[in-house]
């Protein structure tokens, strides 16, 4: 149908991910690693979000992963409409404000689908259904949300409860709501009206423009200007970094998605999401003939390089790369963040 | 005392130790890693042999190992006597037959050292007075062994059992008791008569020869032959090839030690000696900073260059390597070999 609005996909690439150490790095966060096959979280994302509807992606990154963006896109044969690069990190609001200020100058009111780049979904097109489910509420100046449906009542998560229904799986917001305990989460998960915040996000340039313009004016004014006076070069652009770094670090569900009354949620989405936030996260790899596991129970082991010997273990996460190994129960995966302490606390910031 | 003879140490470095993968390779067996502290288990052995009684060493090996013989050697200041390349692997025997017949050529009947390349021992002046206190007896004629008072009810190791006393601290040898049952070694452990047979053989190369030619006189005379018609280069003795290929392979053990009634045993050694048999019989690297244990037991962890994090671990051997990492509870050590043998199935002799 000719007067469905385009969908311009932003894929965000600012995250650290530094849950996944040793493979992730500042240098190469995990949306750079072929963690779930031959392609990289941030390649699938781009090969995702492509199809009748969908325009070329928008890439915004930070500076030092520019070279990454460029040839990952490049290795899989996705053009992208436009990379932007942020001088400095600015969360999730600023970006949603620079992706919608881009979209309105480039497409008019086309719909902005605003995604993370490191998360890995099963189902491409059970994805693209969804999000093409929704864009029909974002037209009409709701920001929609992918509600996840729940598989274990995860307490890392945030959830988004549905209220009365749009259209067909598709419904009003009734509130988000922030990592839960357990025994919450376990209502939540028996209920069915709690779905898991996937951090993707549908809507109009207009739209996002006056909610910003309503709950967080410096960040949309700073973004705006920060893109107006952006500066090209080689098919980048770069953000202003004057006026980028005066803008408000704030995320945008705290931004905007808690205040607005345009929130909608598509649910549920059943398309094998992941937002692979830890070792735990990631099944093993099909194919994989660099490590030797003898009389072993389940563990994730990972190599970029070394062979992994494994003997008589179960529920270990072990992963190598040449410069660096780790050890864990599956149940100690969030402690990681405690390795990047330790590693900075020694000076080994080469390692990070 | 002019009239006591010197003791000539000979180094048998021809070991592979696959026990020690992935630190030990057979491009690098475990004799030639530091893994006791900054020197070698060879570089270790050749300085314990030192001091105002004993000569130069004189080393056999495997021709692969030559220029890590020299070069090791050359780093810690020990000039040998001699490097022998054996240009196959024939046992012990042959090995012992070579130093005897080398050291009757050199130094009459100066007596002959012979012990192992891999072993690791805390006290070196103990083991060096209990090698003094059998020289006398070697001296006349004994082939004598060292008995390591026993830790612990080993079921891998030999034992020697003591009979009567033949000078302070120097015993008849009442039999060698191969690999006992648990509950054998136990009794072992408790009576106080039976010692760890340390690999180490104190002899005069007359006795050696004699006892040779009596029950072993294919080695005795292969090795001599293959001696004689060594060829010298760059001071590498090289044993004539076709001639040691024709000399039977036999351990000393099963080719004199078990026949002899000449074998004695200086016992107890108290030295602190270990064999390095498999990981779990290191102690922790005093000053490694590769390490981070994060909320860990008492896990046996080693690098030679990747950084190594632990979180939440207890009773593994975890070692890492630029090319290969092993995981495994520490009472799965002895498994190392079938990842050997995993590693031959796959075709990755890189890793062997």
């Amino acid at each position: 149908m000719n007067s469905e609005p385009p969908i311009q996909p932003v894929i965000m690439s600012g995250g650290a991910g530094t849950r996944l150490w040793p493979m992730s790095r500042q240098a190469r966060p995990k949306q750079f690693l072929p963690l779930t096959g031959e392609r990289s979280l941030f390649q699938e994302t781009a090969l995702r979000l492509s199809g009748p509807r969908f325009l070329a992606p928008v890439v915004i990154a930070g500076a030092a992963h520019r070279a990454a963006v460029a040839g990952q896109l490049d290795a899989v044969g996705v053009a992208p409409a436009a990379i932007i690069i942020e001088p400095m990190a600015r969360n999730t609001a600023a970006v949603a404000a620079v992706a919608g200020a881009w979209t309105g100058r480039a497409h008019g009111d086309g719909l902005v689908l605003l995604t993370p780049a490191d998360h890995h979904v099963a189902d491409a097109g059970a994805f693209r259904a969804a999000i093409v489910r929704g864009a029909a509420a974002a037209s009409k100046g709701a920001i929609v949300t992918l509600g996840v449906r729940p598989a274990t009542p995860e307490t890392g998560f945030g959830y988004i409860e549905t209220g009365a229904s749009i259209a067909d799986g598709v419904f009003e917001v009734a509130g988000f709501r922030e990592k839960p305990d357990r025994a919450t989460a376990e209502r939540y998960l028996a209920g069915g009206r709690h779905f898991w915040n996937s951090g993707v996000f549908l809507f109009s340039p207009s739209a996002m423009d006056a909610e910003l313009h309503a709950h967080a004016p410096a960040i949309r004014n700073s973004a705006a200007a920060a893109l107006a006076a952006a500066r090209e070069s080689g098919g980048v652009l770069t953000l202003d970094p004057a006026i980028f770094a005066d803008c408000p670090s704030e995320s945008i569900d705290y931004a905007v998605m808690e205040k607005t009354r345009r929130a909608a949620v598509v649910a549920p989405v059943d398309a094998g999401w992941s937002d692979i936030g830890s070792w735990t996260a990631l099944a093993p790899l099909v194919g994989e003939t660099r490590v030797s596991a003898l009389d072993c129970g389940a563990n994730v082991i990972r190599t970029d390089g070394p062979f992994v010997a494994a003997i008589g273990v179960s529920d270990l996460i072990i992963v190598a790369t040449g410069d660096a190994v780790l050890v864990a129960p599956k149940d100690r995966a969030q402690d990681v963040k405690r390795v990047i302490d330790d590693l900075k606390a020694r000076g080994r910031t080469d390692l990070l």
